[in-house]
């Protein structure tokens, strides 16, 4: 079905369903656009009404078109839009835009409308981007065939497409990215979304060679796969995805629900997968589009490493306070950059990170080219940041200055300027420099470009996506402790050993096997909470103390749990006492197959400081689920306890992914705790969920 | 010494020394800007080389003025600077500012002419702005003394007081103030600061009816109590202060004091401390004035709901997860409020918390008038954030529903208006309408509007500030268990009870009064871990317990631990475990005696989940602590605890801080841990140290 999105993107013919000769109407604009912009396609303005408009012939219906158009943008009531679609689809127009609203966002009724148009597109073989939506543009090819306010003005196509659920927020974006100087190629608004799904439309736009950055306005997410698709094609195919998702808290998630009537899923698993899979998340439209401003024309950062370049020590401050909180480096600079510094910086400048050069370059341009190329010459730096602020007579010289640096330097850097001149900030921008006109924001842009930078890395081999089941099973039953482990440890899943044992004598010598000293449980399918029974013992030494164990422990359960089916006693390994961890996985509705991990305790009971991904998860996306983590510092080590190892965790990780990837029958796993240290991890007590199938 | 600021903010009459012709040039601008902007007072240039300049009369020297002016500028080389705030001095000028750099951001020889410069200025009885600064503005009265790039367009006043240590960034801001319509009244960029302060320059400038809002840049603080006057002050006059302060990191702090020279404290202490009397801290610029333009014409909210009121459902998700992301809260309206609503907005808008009033009201501006009116009029909303965009069509219409809404509601609220036309926006601010072009930007300015309303509320019982000696003792001493439990308990610190004995059988009958089951730990100055000495018995029930507890506990110690001097048995009674926290007092080098609280465990061990206030405090600041804490869903009670009594802890933390104004000796206390439950709270163990003095 792409060709019925590239039609709609690139069409060589434009029918308008409903069209007016009012230019100020919801269903005059578009043509109106279209001609004033210079559309070179067919232009078909379709209503009964008029013979013409504008010179152009207009015709009674849409039988009547003198061929097929490749687009149909559909400007009629809501009641008139299954007949019209019905129409366009026996004509064999592949794709209809339909601008009409009085659908889901109404309410059942209009939710009802929605259902029957689709099932009639998809009788008709159309394909419909809305309804309730304001339309798209290829600023390209001049298709301005939208009512958006944003189009009031002859759009500037750029490297950048951008797609939105929303319209009037999506026109409040594309308005600011205007005033910045960005041109973007494509802006398409989705609106109510009942067919043609965003993912989609920036799959396809991603193909066009022109655009080199995508960027995504979400309110629902209803296919994550479709999600993780576009991620994988735009990361396979370098061009970086920002994606701003709304919904993170609890009145945010419902104003996004009752408003697009989908469902966003958890906010942190949504968080982790987009990580995982190289979306660089924005938090709001500024950030949105300082993102969008590095993306354009700057390589991603090969490290962590941010160099600050200043003319106020106290901006060079702030942009370290910031780059800190963010997790990013503000490495000191090398001696031997140090005096490449000091060579050009005047006396009463600092040559630490921040790098203060004073006011003086304006004097003495080469103050400032040579220290920002002194500081990106440092190993230790990444990226830079360069502030300064005004300088309004001062203009060409700085645009000169930075385009010199530009050809001088091979790692990124951005430009804060506070207050510029609105001629430089443009000239800047056009040559593919980003401009951020605020101090911590322009710290963010550059941790951008980490994150891109990492992202890339992290991605390089990126277990091919499985796309999942999204069907939950009507029931689910725990499945029998022996059994689970014998499945986990298959599966890799480091587990201490365990054996079953039916009688209290068979407990004693089956401990043997299993090495003392040892843990006894109760095995029973109805005992949830083992310890509330007096179900478990730990740390037992010996044979003895097992079977003691074991005859008390039946007598007391018989007495707390008297109808449970006993199933025997299970008998663990007991491991040393480590850094206790929480690892889960289950299959969520929204995004399938999900694995969790958390620091036991307080952190994950209070906090709730826990990580996501999906799986198949690589090494490198677990160990960045672990960097994820608030308490992350408990891993190094505290409270007399060793580091421990990352990548033994990263790897059970990994390995409960592959898990729920080989085992669909498993719903949900709790690996609760998981020991884990410097010599590696190991789960001391699991759960784990299986669908209940009928009996055979 | 006011009456120097006082000159300097509105003076009469002004010297420029080493005046030049040149407009262009740094002692050329100040002359220059003031004559331009028809500054009414008398003009001095100096400078022997010329007769006069651009018409005035210029003099050769400081002696042969005509008059002791009211302020002086000295715009001469550093190494002048000594002679001529000699000659300033002696002519009876009382306060001169002083744009001259080489001075402390040079290194030790500027340092020491600094102390040259300071010490110089005191012998004369004249007050110093700077060095290094650029100088100050009186917009009101057209004293536009500076060199500062801002100035290059004659300054607009306002209610805005601004002081700021930085001149770049301090021009930064100003220019994107001017950019906003929002006037500054007074801009003083304090520089070096080797005399007078920020915190001066705006107690002064709150003084002047005009001014309803302060402004301050930060980067070192080493007059906390200054700080903490002026934020007293502003409190009391019911005039906001906003603070921005960088080194909130070790980059950021590493920075700002290679570039000040002063030291800022750790930023935890100075965050809270800001909290306690008020402050609004900004992040960074633009939060600075977001705030700057939310406080200057709107009232303080009562409450903590944000009604949030949108043409975009999207925008609205967004804003509602940044307010609870936040802390704030977006309640669901009133079923009235929703019933009155729904008679205005269209039928596929949204009733709830966003209300999506929809794009109609461009048709029908009642819907936004009234929507607006209704959603103020519900109980659980105490401020709104009205968003749209774009509308340029539309400007004068806006502006007119505004202006009206204005009139009818009473509590206050935002205008998020992303691209909006220049005019409407500008008309807004003159109205003292806030406008705020960025969606989650606008939530925290009206969560900005919240804050000081809580900030109002809490300091109207502020206990009168006390200002502290803050030498540091030569050196300190602990204080004995059994005193410190005196002087704790008398100070009205809960503390569980104790009593020392000499021998284990004085032990064992002690232990009787103190009441079973008791705690036994060793008592020495020299042992500072008990425990690891073997020095700590828990949960002795009876007085055989004891006796023998106390013997092994002897034996123990004296192998463990054969060189200190044991003072005899501490007997304490068991407290019944609880939620544990930490209670700490510290005499902080920069901001005087600290009270510090955390909850036990790794919250903070690991995330240094801690908050401070200075003493005194109120029992509305000590809440306003536990606030503060990330863990602080642990004190509702979590893993079967009962919720801790909140206020009980909060009165032990007012007494904390009663106690260290009490006892100036104490120099630290450590209540760890402390067993906060729902019947209050007790210290199990304290640390006390105190100054060691001579022995007499």
């Amino acid at each position: 079905m792409t060709n019925a999105i590239q039609s709609m993107l690139n069409p060589a013919s434009v029918a308008i369903i409903g069209a007016s000769p009012d230019a100020n109407k919801l269903n005059g604009r578009p043509f109106h656009f279209m001609r004033r912009d210079g559309y070179a396609g067919r232009l078909y303005p379709v209503n009964p009404r008029y013979e013409e408009i504008d010179g152009v012939r207009c015709y009674p219906d849409i039988d009547s078109l003198p061929e097929a158009p490749d687009m149909a943008i559909v400007a009629v009531s809501a009641a008139r839009t299954v007949e019209t679609v019905t129409a366009l689809g026996k004509k064999g127009v592949p794709v209809a835009v339909i601008f009409s609203s009085g659908f889901g966002e109404m309410g059942p009724e209009g939710k009802a409308l929605e259902t029957e148009l689709l099932e009639t597109a998809r009788a008709h073989g159309i394909r419909i981007c809305g309804p309730n939506n304001l339309g798209l543009i290829n600023g390209f090819e001049h298709v301005t065939a939208t009512f958006s306010q944003y189009a009031d003005t002859p759009p500037q196509p750029g490297p950048v497409a951008f797609a939105s659920q929303s319209g009037a927020f999506g026109t409040g974006i594309t308005s600011m990215a205007r005033s910045r100087g960005i041109g973007f190629g494509y802006f398409v608004n989705t609106g109510n979304q009942i067919d043609i799904s965003l993912m989609e439309v920036l799959e396809v736009a991603l193909e066009d060679d022109r655009i080199t950055v995508a960027a995504a306005y979400l309110e629902g997410l209803s296919d994550a796969d479709a999600l993780i698709r576009l991620a994988d094609k735009a990361m396979a195919m370098g061009k970086p995805l920002i994606v701003a998702k709304v919904g993170r808290k609890g009145a945010g998630a419902r104003a996004a629900a009752s408003h697009t009537g989908s469902l966003a899923g958890e906010d942190e698993v949504f968080d982790g997968i987009a990580r995982q899979h190289g979306i660089i998340r924005a938090r709001n439209e500024e950030h949105m589009l300082d993102l969008v401003a590095a993306f354009i024309g700057t390589d991603a950062a090969k490290g962590r490493g941010i160099g600050i370049l200043t003319q106020s020590g106290g901006a060079g401050a702030l942009m370290a306070d910031r780059a800190e909180e963010l997790g990013y480096e503000v490495p000191l600079p090398s001696d031997e950059t140090k005096s490449k510094l000091a060579e050009v910086i005047p006396a009463f400048g600092a040559l630490g990170n921040p790098v203060d050069i004073t006011g003086q370059f304006l004097a003495e341009p080469k103050i400032l080219k040579d220290s920002v190329a002194h500081l990106l010459d440092d190993p230790a730096i990444d990226v830079a940041v360069v502030w300064l602020q005004l300088m309004h007579g001062y203009s060409d010289l700085l645009v000169d200055v930075f385009r010199d640096i530009r050809s001088r330097v091979t790692k990124p850097f951005v430009v804060c300027w506070i207050e510029p001149p609105e001629r430089a900030r443009l000239a800047l921008t056009e040559m593919g420099i980003c401009v951020i006109s605020a101090t911590e924001r322009a710290v963010e842009a550059a941790g951008g470009l980490i994150d891109l930078g990492e992202a890339r890395e992290r991605c390089q081999n990126r277990p091919a996506f499985v796309a999942t089941d999204l069907t939950q099973p009507e029931s689910t039953r725990p499945v029998a402790a022996v059994e689970a482990h014998a499945l986990l440890t298959a599966g890799g899943v480091p587990l201490v050993s365990c054996a079953l044992a039916a009688t209290p004598e068979e407990a004693a010598k089956t401990a043997e096997t299993v090495g003392y000293p040892v843990a006894l449980k109760i095995e029973s399918p109805d005992i949830q909470h083992k310890f509330d029974v007096g179900g478990v013992a730990l740390g037992l030494a010996d044979a003895d103390a097992v079977q003691t164990a074991a005859e008390q422990m039946l007598a007391q359960v018989s007495g707390t749990a008297p109808d449970a089916q006993i199933d025997g006693f299970l008998l663990q390994q007991m491991a040393p006492t480590a850094t206790e961890m929480v690892i889960g996985m289950r299959r969520d509705p929204v995004f399938g197959p999900v694995v969790m991990v958390g620091l036991g305790g307080v952190l994950i009971e209070v906090l709730k400081d826990v990580a996501f991904a999906r799986a198949p998860l690589s090494e490198a996306d677990a160990l960045l689920m672990l960097d994820r983590l608030r308490g992350r510092a408990m891993l190094d080590g505290v409270r007399g306890q060793s580091a421990v190892d990352r990548v033994a965790v990263a790897r059970a990780l990994v390995a409960v992914g592959e898990f729920a990837l080989a085992n669909p029958q498993v719903q949900e796993l709790d690996l609760n705790p998981v020991f884990a240290g410097a010599d590696g991890v190991v789960a001391v007590d699991w759960l784990m969920m299986a669908e209940a199938k009928e009996q055979g």
